[in-house]
């Protein structure tokens, strides 16, 4: 499906555009454990890597469709400036609005839908078709994978010695790109953590194999997917040793530590791993943590953290 | 006074110790504008790094003493820890007690005084004699001075050619060690930024000589200095080519900016230099920017922002 090679060929394309997010550590964590703060990265989230290297697959200047209301879609239409590729983004019409604005401050055109009533995918085929675009899938695609793999890479060049890789799991391209680099390099154990109420992948892996459940209720929003990806899975459950989940509660606790001790705003999916980590959910010694995104409006973060 | 191989020596001291913290960019502020976020240093501002450099100097076991009832507090006691030095504090009562916490947290003894009718500095001086400590300064002093010019020296080693170079002036410590290394490596410009309200180091280029002003009122607590310190002012007076000054709305805004953007907690005091090249008065390329801490609490930080 994907190698390492594959993630490998994916760093050197975003050398220079994609921010090189540092690696940074806290005492309190403990002297080994490391995190790869992909909030910094442009954007605010790791899926500018992934996006970009998909949309630098195609022909120069070919029209591109996402629909998402979160951070892939702010992805999707700052990688399609970047490279000169109009694009479309389908969004639900009550998402929220420093979204909207987000995406559509980087250029793309926004079309809303209504999520109860309409079938987005449906929209989606009929608006490509329509406009000649292609479309770019959040999370089942190599070079998505691939793209999102060079987080690890990175923390895994820049960190020393890591043993366990820790890493949040929605559609699971994030986990796909980065366990099969961690694998490559000698990582010994890679964690998935998902939120408690959505925890499909828990399900698939205690299963062995796809199980979807309703759309889940959790503060994290960017991890509100109802089953594995059907690429991201088959790449995943070769890899990954263990799903654990964390509470909303936890997820909160891990944002106030980012904000008073690291200085950092992680939005609710974004802090899922370190919450992992200051719950207990993960041993061993030498751990590696990614910090997804930070994408979270002004409200909502003072709620949160207040 | 000091000179740039004081800067270098007390960078090589803190090697390993203080975190060097990354430099990091915005599109949104220009290709040519970098900063360096000491919002992510141990103890969550450059402070640490003047602190740990002076008591590093004193013999092992030196009881060392300080009075602040912000940053420098919280950097003198966790480099006193470090190095094996019992540490008092002397806070005012009324000190918030998230600032009371983490220089216990550090290990320090806190000792509080009434800042109404208490005289700190004699305070100061009677715990000082009686405890055979070692008072150490917050800015008033070449090692502080030196060791907090390290984080332009590391600014400058990182980001390429800066021309100019943007710092926060208070008691003026972090603006003598900067302007002293960067005008050794070929900046052409290092400018100041202090509080409207409280424009002490203004009013002194202007007038050639110390001014000292009434205590400000700003939310730049950090930078509630009335006058330059005398060793700061020598070296700065020479050094510095411009102050430059930014109301407390503009601070708001530059926090404002870096949660949303940059995705980093920024205190108001770590925010001056970002107002003032968010409000044009830095002009030129390739500008570096000193944010010096971002030591705020939750409640604070939400009623600022949201």
């Amino acid at each position: 499906m994907i190698g390492a090679n594959d993630v490998r060929a994916a760093a050197r394309l975003l050398d220079g555009v994609a921010h090189r997010t540092p690696v940074i550590t806290s005492r309190t964590l403990g002297e080994h454990t490391v995190l790869k703060p992909e909030n910094l990265q442009r954007g605010g989230a790791f899926k500018f890597r992934g996006a970009y290297n998909k949309i630098s697959s195609l022909p120069k200047g070919t029209p591109v469709l996402a629909y998402s209301s979160g951070n892939h879609a702010q992805a999707v239409a700052l990688s399609s400036r970047l490279l000169g590729s109009p694009a479309t983004i389908l969004m639900p019409e009550d998402a929220p609005q420093s979204k909207l604005d987000a995406t559509r401050g980087y250029g793309a055109e926004v079309v809303l839908y209504d999520r109860y009533t309409g079938d987005r995918e449906a929209i989606a085929d009929e608006l490509a078709a329509e406009r000649g675009a292609e479309l770019v899938r959040p999370y089942d695609d190599p070079l998505i994978m691939a793209g999102a793999g060079t987080a690890a890479l990175e923390l895994l060049e820049d960190a020393g010695i890591v043993e366990t890789l820790v890493v949040p799991v929605g559609g699971g391209g994030l986990i796909a790109g980065s366990a099969t680099i961690a694998k490559d390099l000698g990582v010994k154990r890679v964690v998935g953590v998902e939120p408690e109420a959505g925890d499909d992948w828990k399900q698939s892996f205690a299963a062995g194999e796809i199980i979807a459940i309703d759309v889940p209720r959790t503060i994290a929003d960017g991890l509100q997917t109802h089953a594995p990806g059907e690429l991201t899975w088959e790449v995943a459950s070769r890899l990954v040793d263990e799903i654990v989940t964390v509470t909303d509660q936890q997820l909160v606790e891990a944002m106030r530590f980012a904000f008073e001790r690291l200085k950092l705003v992680i939005e609710p999916s974004g802090a899922i791993g370190l919450a992992a980590v200051l719950n207990g959910l993960v041993s061993g010694d030498r751990i590696g943590v990614i910090v997804s995104g930070g994408n979270v409006g002004a409200a909502r973060f003072a709620e949160l953290i207040a």
